[in-house]
């Protein structure tokens, strides 16, 4: 009804697969290949990826048909055929693409959805039944409605973007093209402003009228969510991958190119450079900016700038290498403490000594 | 066909705003004024406010028509129009909330809706196509229940509430006036209670046979759950506005006006007390008191109950005075740890060198 | 509509009761209970139970009919009666499931369901208005799929397992036997998967092929999310509980019997074996095995494999002595730093007079 059922798998010839990525074979290829799978779980008609030398006794005992090596590495006796890239995790990204099913959606509007006649939805989109779309809402070429998403007033979503399911867009906000959001994603619900009157009291809502924007090829995993700005936008740049339960405050501006971990949450204000990377569970308090290229670690707590391209992880955050030499002594710290305390009266005694005659 | 379109804004004389938050003018109090916006986006025809000292630079270089200033402030010379009022911060609330669109809704409930005969909705109400509203529940004056919504049997939801879209109230749970529930909000899940028995192995379920209740004029963002107690009440008190992806765990009292940053996590029976701020991912175990007015930082975990007023940050929170300076000193505890030893060798020595005749 | 009301409690002999969970009265064994509650809300007719010796001042007031305590309780002068049983908690369970209300639902598919011809949908399943299912999947016996929920392509749902609300299980993603899946939870949306690609620049999407599959009697918290795999398996075994706010990321294998508590966060290719318990917040850097029956306690952060039946709590986690004690210095850090410092100077003072002729 909604989508054809996956396309059976086509097998390749493995030179055509090195070719697209720009690969050197070393052995035979003329072999057939339908499929990806990791080193463990591949078999014969299989072509897997060999990144990291911690991988090599998988590597070893792997009975894949091909695997994806660094150009770099150095042949090991062994039957299995290479093929030899730049980067062997990009290409296998690449060549699983090739085998992935691609769902397929049938044009049109379900009559068990709900869509304003003022909505303009293109003629190539799919509506799918239990989808809410809103008045004056917009829906671009090849995009996908799923069941259960809401798509409020005047909000519009781009081209190819796909809403999987339960997914709420609210009023004015907008998603960009080729994006994906998986189930339970929320975008522009109000920001979390309020202003304290004693007089009541109560805390009286600040307006949130602004919106939240997500540029192109953004994905926003499972029951994230981008909340709408005061005033002017919360933005999600080009090309940002964000993972699951992730909390986007309003007015951030995460930049292009970012990757926000499961669970990551960003007060309001945040400004993330280009290519930032934050691991899961970490946080950002407001009004920080994260420079470009920077790393933050899982459950680091973010208090102030970050500088382009550092690399820190804790909390405080701080260089991995300090991270990890201060983690290997904390438990420690009781014993310092007893110790110092130790030395001070062993200290006391010798300055005693001193004084006498 | 769900809301109407936003209202135009509508242009009002400062001086009229002015007496609407207990101002004084400083400057031509006949200008007209059309929205709000913060000192950096403020353009002509708007409204801003400085609230605090570091956005001096941000006064300077604004192009508001007029600004909120406190009553303390100095007139500097320039052509800004000025406001002083007691709280800026709370009077741009009161002022931005003149000029934000109120979205109307249609009384009714949709044919596309599925709403049981024995649910007692008012007629003022408006249930949207596709919300669910079980058994003997009851819908308030105004209020509204979004798409996607789903309201159990037997609860309740009250006068100008509004369930935005996707969002789960389940069975005997109640929400009370004014209360505004953003997407994907679940209220009234089973709490997580478990007994384990060997024997099986099994961990059996405690039935949550209480249930969660939201006072009146709560904020809930999107994705946020509170869950259903194990016999009694889960509560949320009046006033209390949480962020988003927030987790009130079962049998939980979180006193009146509080304030739940995003990510927040209490665990079961957790009581905090009046005006509680807890900063985003923040957690606190079970069966803890959090007294009234406490403040607790964000990412902090609390170990046991806080007393009134307290204001703490970490994991052990401490003050934050001594958070922020054993975060000026914890990197180099590896360099502390060493020079410790180093000292004990030294004091070794010269103690050893007293023993000498 | 959907469900019958909740069915009347209806009185059970103590003696009976007590039967039931082996356990020997001491006291009225004739008396009437009509149900369960903590030692605090417990009044006339209802049967409460005291776990640990924290709880004595809430016996001694408790106006409980009848009390669970454990067989090693030495009676106290009052007029309570007992219940001796091994466990008293795992009793309180087996009796509260007695008399919780079980909600009980019509057979049959809504026809304001959308379900697709193709989908196999068991006769004594209830498929609830607003639910959407998919071609070529399963609903077993007895199984409800609940308002605004969506059963992917060939996705399938065991017997006596229920959906509650606006929950995703995405295609091919399997959920076993008598399961409870709370509202807003999302089963098989794509893992975080991303080569960088900087010749565009861009994340690459790795295609996320593999499924999720969830064994019987799992209870998973509302808004939580299990990734599926990349290729393979994502798998969450038999009898693990899992709260509100979790994310299990892809390829993760949790244990049977595992406990995961609300807003954990297990990062990609987390395995934990049988029984393992991790509290709220806590988190796991991917590729982690966390042994059997280890406990890891709130809002630590898993950097490494953990040994069977460890219990460690902290980032970096510690012994859970250990990690009190750093508690109980850590304000002191600042201080520990100074006075070290000034050991040094009193120290490098004595060895200079030594060095005196």
């Amino acid at each position: 009804m909604t989508a054809s059922p996956r396309s059976p798998k086509t097998a390749r010839r493995l030179s055509e697969l090195a070719a697209l990525v720009g690969g050197e074979v070393i052995g035979d290829g003329s072999c057939l290949i339908d499929g990806v799978a990791t080193l463990e779980d591949a078999g014969p008609g299989q072509l897997s990826f060999f990144g990291s030398p911690k991988y090599k006794r998988a590597l070893a005992a792997s009975k894949a048909q091909a695997v994806l090596v660094p150009k770099s590495f150095v042949r090991v006796d062994g039957p299995l055929t290479l093929v030899r890239v730049e980067s062997p995790h990009l290409a296998f990204a690449r060549v699983a693409q090739e085998f992935a099913p691609a769902q397929r959606f049938v044009p049109g509007v379900s009559p068990a959805a709900c869509v304003d006649p003022s909505a303009q939805i293109d003629a190539s989109a799919t509506v799918l039944p239990g989808a809410f779309v809103s008045a004056l809402s917009k829906i671009g070429a090849r995009a996908v409605i799923g069941p259960g998403c809401f798509v409020g007033e005047r909000a519009t979503i781009g081209d190819d973007t796909r809403l999987v399911a339960n997914v709420s867009v609210l009023h004015d906000c907008s998603v960009g093209a080729r994006c994906l959001l998986h189930p339970g994603v929320v975008i522009g619900a109000d920001g979390f402003g309020f202003a304290f009157d004693p007089s009541v009291p109560a805390h009286v809502k600040i307006p949130q009228t602004g919106i939240a924007r997500v540029e192109d090829d953004v994905e926003i995993g499972a029951n994230s969510c981008v909340d709408r700005s005061t005033t002017g936008e919360t933005v999600v740049g080009r090309g940002t991958k964000i993972d699951n339960l992730v909390q986007v405050g309003h007015n951030c501006r995460v930049g292009p190119l970012s990757i926000l971990c499961a669970q990551v949450g960003l007060a309001g204000s945040t400004e993330l450079g280009t290519g930032v990377m934050m691991g899961g569970q970490a946080g950002s308090a407001g009004h920080n900016h994260i420079g470009d290229l920077a790393k933050i670690g899982a459950q680091s707590g973010v208090l102030g700038d970050v500088a382009d391209g550092a690399e820190l992880i804790g909390s405080p955050p701080m260089p991995v290498r300090d991270f990890m030499r201060v983690a290997a002594v904390l438990d420690r710290l009781p014993e310092i403490h007893k110790h110092v305390r130790a030395l001070e009266r062993r200290l006391a005694e010798l300055e005693k000594e001193r004084e006498k005659p």
